[in-house]
């Protein structure tokens, strides 16, 4: 079985993950957190940007996590659970093959994100569109931080096509939780 | 009756209108666009920028169309249907009132979307979000153009809030259709 990696994603209508980089993900619906808390149950290990690891470093000290970080040289095991490393210098796809994870969650941020599209690492997207608009703030996918070389012209002509598998509406005021998988066509 | 501004905007799962200024709005499905020429024909006008309008010049000729402009003077009518406007020197909403218009339909782009935001002129939302990813490329909401002096963190204060009405799935791959009112709290 090929491992499987699974985005959780919560953004506004406009597509902002948050306002700025120090910004909790507090302003998503108590629906929304109980989900994720589910979903992640269900994984192996979590790929996670060290921004926001440290913003929600409680929760997710419990759980194995393999932290990105480009301040560190390659790869540093902190305990048994919580893995730095550059995804620059280390192999992600062989590490996550060493260790035997088959359902890896990738919890963001932007770059983090961006990094897995542009590696295929990613074949399914939960994502939960709250009933918010921010007018600016940090996008979903950020492609030009992680890798200075590739401009966005590149980027643009591989747009990712992805099938919706289903749709939950959360709560009265509106938060809808969709379910895409990536489109094997 | 007050005049509702009602804004239809087509995005990627990523929160982006367009891959890059001239991109046509050829990307988004086939019934996206059936409803949304139903939803325009119940509309008295349509308010649109001018580089959306230069690509959907044909079908819009038919229509009442406000275009915003900001290289032209104030206001020109160039003809029964046709206005150019200046929206940094006319008072869009007293151009409404005057003309009659009750329904008013905001198509875009990002520059038109946030003057719309900016200027309370949002009523409603119909959202379509299309299955695709385009990684990069121009957001739904764009404060920073059209307003040079309003700082991103000035506009990050007066974040929306919103109440979905209504979700419908367009097609099989999973084009979905959400409509939100602006949430009178």
């Amino acid at each position: 079985m090929k491992p499987k990696y699974i985005a959780i994603a919560a953004i506004t209508l406009d597509g902002k993950i948050a306002k700025d980089k120090k910004h909790l993900s507090n302003w998503t619906s108590r629906e929304d957190k109980i989900f994720m808390r589910a979903l992640l149950d269900k994984c192996d290990v979590i790929i996670v940007g060290n921004n926001t690891y440290k913003t929600a470093k409680g929760p997710l000290s419990k759980r194995n996590c393999i932290v990105f970080s480009r301040s560190v040289n390659k790869l540093i095991s902190k305990s048994v659970k919580l893995v730095y490393c550059n995804p620059k210098k280390v192999d992600v796809k062989k590490l996550i093959r060493d260790r035997g994870y088959k359902r890896i969650a990738i919890l963001g941020g932007a770059q983090t994100y961006s990094y897995c599209l542009k590696n295929k690492m990613l074949d399914e997207l939960y994502l939960t569109i709250e009933p918010l608009v921010f007018g600016s703030g940090i996008n979903l996918f950020d492609e030009c931080i992680l890798d200075k070389k590739s401009r966005p012209t590149e980027i643009l002509k591989k747009f990712w096509r992805v099938k919706l598998i289903s749709i939950k509406k959360l709560n009265r005021k509106g938060s809808l939780l969709l379910h895409y998988n990536r489109d094997q066509k």
